[in-house]
């Protein structure tokens, strides 16, 4: 498997393939990204359902859930192995779906990878062959093949920065990062990066300001609350945000606090462009489905204990949508659209994304 | 001094006198609002400097510093004890002025309680009266005329929230959060009440959710990048903070945050109130000072090692600056007041404040 092609060279270390999810002799060892860097320590599944379980818990977020869903098949595949031919089956496409499912609202995207991974794995075992391997190799394509059309993306995003600018990001958006950091190198041009914390997780300090930090830009942390003073006083050139669904009407669904800065970059006249590849499912914001979780992170800081007064509640949405009026442009793999005439986009037929 | 009227009756634990910040035998103790209510702890001064510095370092704030600088010059006039007349002076002359300068923003309203307790302590030493008592005596009577003048305020915006509504609030504005449960509980009414966690001190969470919940109240913590999720989805009728200044042009400098949800607010339709008690010294948001913080605490949670990669740079504005326009009305102790017109409230005298 080593000799494959990977796309994965000289990103930060939270890119390398290894660091994300990474199938091996039995196990899946994920990245704990919940408190990276302060710790590197990766979680170990030897169970598809520990896997699920991971993805639910946020051990790993972002793009890194695509990745691991596909290992947490050839982890399937390895539990398969032993079984008859009708519980093979029953139990890769069972696993497939209960990994799809881990998050609601990025089922629809996880379920393409997890899908095929099953139909490869019944494949290899009807043929005689590895599914393990077979697995594994596909997880890797998929994730070489996502790599390349976000580099695209990263290359029209990097085109919109003005050298020696500045961007407000918010949360960690996996693949973006690296390939933007990778344009940004490639096309000789240094910007600024303001990073808004995002609590409860804090993505967006530990993760995307670590990657710029690593890789020499001049990175700076503010606090979720500290957004409208940074680009009322800081020269923000553009806020940009990844999504974890873009429907077709042009409404996006990200990590909450994506609204509310959206509604701040337009309001100081900031323009916002959001990154990734539209989803043909979704028609319209109606068709997201959006996540609530268990609000205790609110009331904690990481495992400690709550630190606010007993009887006081949470409130923990996963994500919030922005409707397209707050949108500047949708910078995918194949340039930047108009919010509104995301539709377009898919006369060019799908995205190599999965 | 406990034979003195006392305002603080029926308050919740943080508005209590002696919580606050209190004198007694050559201490001034003050609650530690760092650490509140998962720890109760005091910061213990044995000298005035002792009680700039806990300022400085944020162990109390709100209108905390008001008591905590009456308290301080009590310790210095304690201090000033067999110095010679002139160096009485100069003692306490320089102890009001260190005392009033331990946060900029606010140097023009805690200099008005420092100076008038070096007056008196000096008065009362010519007088061979003890000065200690009388400066405690005049920062109890200065603590009742402002909590006098802030059940009006707190009455009036308990006249703003509709009954079964809710409200969205950030920060810990002192003397407001009290006022406003005891009108509410005056009137019959009863909100919700929807707290942002103020990072990086947690004064939302900590300290305004836990009063909220001790007194009965339906409250809930988000974290700040939440504000628009819960203006679009929660039914909120208002937000309302307080103000470390209100500039007599409209301008209001409070806790970084509040200009992000005064712009969301207006956004999505919900009035912003702001409460307090204008400054007839700022003309205008030229005049306000903004203090600039050390940035560490962005990068880490209370007293921890930071979260981030090495290299990474932090932001920490303490205050921001919300321009009139975003501002629905200035709910003051003589009535609310269109932020355009708040030269007018001058005519009626200076408030009962200090």
């Amino acid at each position: 498997m080593e000799r494959m092609e990977r796309m994965d060279a000289g990103m930060p270390f939270l890119l390398q393939y290894e660091h994300v999810a990474w199938y091996d002799a039995g196990q899946v060892r994920i990245l704990d990204r919940r408190v990276y860097p302060a710790q590197v320590r990766f979680v170990t599944c030897t169970d598809y359902r520990e896997v699920v379980r991971a993805i639910a818990d946020m051990v790993t977020q972002s793009a890194g859930p695509y990745t691991a869903v596909g290992m947490g098949m050839a982890l399937a595949a390895r539990q398969a192995r032993g079984m008859g031919a009708a519980e093979q089956r029953a139990f890769l496409t069972r696993a497939a779906e209960e990994l799809a499912h881990a998050r609601p609202t990025t089922a629809n995207r996880y379920g393409q990878i997890t899908r095929r991974c099953a139909a490869l794995a019944l494949q290899a075992l009807e043929a005689g062959e590895d599914p393990v391997e077979a697995v594994v190799r596909d997880t890797i394509a998929s994730l070489n093949r996502r790599y390349r059309t976000m580099q695209r993306v990263g290359d029209a995003l990097a085109d919109l920065i003005p050298g020696g600018g500045a961007i407000l990001t918010q949360c960690y958006g996996e693949t973006v990062v690296g390939a933007v950091i990778r344009a940004a190198r490639r096309q000789g041009k240094d910007f600024r990066v303001f990073c808004a914390e995002t609590r409860p997780y804090l993505q967006g300090a530990r993760l995307t300001a670590s990657c710029f930090a690593q890789m020499g830009f001049d990175t700076t942390v503010i606090t979720d609350g500290c957004a409208a003073f940074a680009l009322e006083r800081e020269g923000i050139s553009l806020f940009t945000s990844a999504a974890d669904t873009i429907a077709r009407d042009g409404s996006v669904a990200n990590k909450t606090g994506t609204l509310q800065l959206a509604i701040l970059a337009k309001y100081f006249g900031v323009p916002y462009y959001v990154t990734g590849i539209p989803d043909r499912d979704k028609h319209s914001r109606a068709d997201i489905v959006l996540e609530t979780r268990d609000p205790e992170p609110v009331l904690r800081w990481g495992e400690g204990p709550s630190h606010t007064a007993p009887g006081v509640k949470g409130l923990y949405p996963a994500f919030d949508i922005t409707p397209p009026h707050l949108i500047s442009g949708v910078v995918t793999d194949r340039g930047v659209w108009v919010p509104y005439l995301l539709e377009r986009y898919f006369d060019g037929g799908e995205a190599a994304f999965y």
